[in-house]
């Protein structure tokens, strides 16, 4: 078991407390925000589940979890974890089940921004890689608004393999390309068991997991036609993906 | 004319060492990070352009631009100005002009993520109000990769009025709603002049911004019908919303 740690901000601690509230250990309240609306729904959500409540000066709770961004309130609380890679079967067992890969995406705002619009856009499960991955920090539950603890997020040994086991249980997967060689993603029929993969900004996908794709496919950007060489910020291009999946699916 | 100030990143220096050269004055590069090839390569051009190179430690280049995240290079420059309301005509004369309208959003990281999403989907020109925005800020030139440099952005005292004019020019304007009460924005017809408004993350739209607009959209979100109450950031959500523009003008 991983050593507790300090997470921080509204959304963050108050999908900690509804949706795992054991893991909570003591929660920080600045001093003079006790009585605003959302940190109050905190307080009694905490009591409810016998947490300790303290407060703190803002500085203080700056200094327990690193950040100026805690919003007011900060929860010292046993980490989250992965989900068991075992899982993936029930999820896989779903006629239109969407999962979401994340390969290279390192940079925890990136993961937590996708974590956030994967749970909006109803992916039943995000996978990546144990090496070459973020880890489920505070500063990913922060950007994630709370997504993080929402979706069950499976990190696989071998990623490679995965794909190939997934594709096994009949899930189509799609790999967004950077370049062109590629098919525009709305002439891709995303319908059915679809698996999507994302690679990193800079360098897209590895080539084994390339390889393992049943289709590649990339984003139009018509700016880049003009001749300036502009690209997408990884979690904007997978909304985007996200986004045509959905409107398929409508 | 407004004071220089200290510009960071590679991509952000680049853009502006490219496209508006003579507001250079100093380029500042890190000890040692001489020899990589994109830092050589904004040296070639700064020196081109009589700009004065200057090496500093990591430690000097984060003081003298107020972040770590500069890659090894700082440029001490005059700050990028916004385009002038009268260029207006000037977008909308095009057949399919898109605009994009940005009110409200305040958060720099969001505001250059946004423009950084505009050029590569080949938006015309963006537009935001005066007040209740963010400013042209080095952090917002260095999240947008250089975007900030590319595409005219136009600050207007008056978003109603401006919207008002836009209509006259026969513009159709689309809001984006936070609620489900307007139409899922793949029903619309995104083909013609289009300006399309983003309003903030909290709150949407200002009343009187919304009131401006010829038809309310709203982006599908299948994982809010599962009853977590999950929302989109806008930088992502002004990405989907690009994406269904470019799809449909395909």
């Amino acid at each position: 078991m991983a050593k507790p740690t300090y997470f921080y901000g509204i959304h963050a601690i108050d999908a900690l407390l509804n949706i795992r509230p054991l893991d909570g250990l003591s929660l920080f309240i600045q001093k003079g925000r006790e009585t605003d609306e959302s940190i109050q729904a905190l307080i009694e959500t905490a009591q409810a589940n016998g947490i300790s409540i303290q407060y703190a000066q803002k500085d203080n709770l700056t200094q327990l979890c690193g950040s100026p961004q805690h919003q007011g309130v900060v929860i010292h609380a046993r980490p989250m974890s992965f989900a068991d890679e075992g899982e993936l079967d029930n999820f896989t067992a779903k006629d239109d089940c969407l999962l979401l890969v994340l390969d290279q995406i390192t940079d925890p705002h990136n993961f937590g921004a996708c974590l956030r619009t994967a749970v909006a856009m109803g992916v039943d499960a995000v996978i990546c890689p144990k090496h070459h991955a973020a880890s489920l920090t505070p500063t990913v539950a922060k950007v994630a608004v709370g997504a993080a603890d929402m979706i069950p997020i499976i990190s696989v040994t071998n990623l490679a393999r995965t794909l190939g086991q997934l594709k096994q249980a009949g899930v189509f997967i799609f790999g967004t390309a950077l370049d062109e060689t590629a098919r525009p993603i709305q002439q891709a029929d995303l319908t059915g068991k679809v698996a999507l993969v994302m690679g990193s900004e800079g360098e897209g996908m590895r080539r084994l997991t390339s390889e393992h794709c049943d289709e590649l496919v990339f984003i139009p950007m018509p700016g880049n036609a003009q001749g300036q060489l502009q690209s997408l910020n990884v979690s904007v291009a997978t909304g985007m993906a996200l986004y045509e999946v959905v409107r398929q699916r409508q």
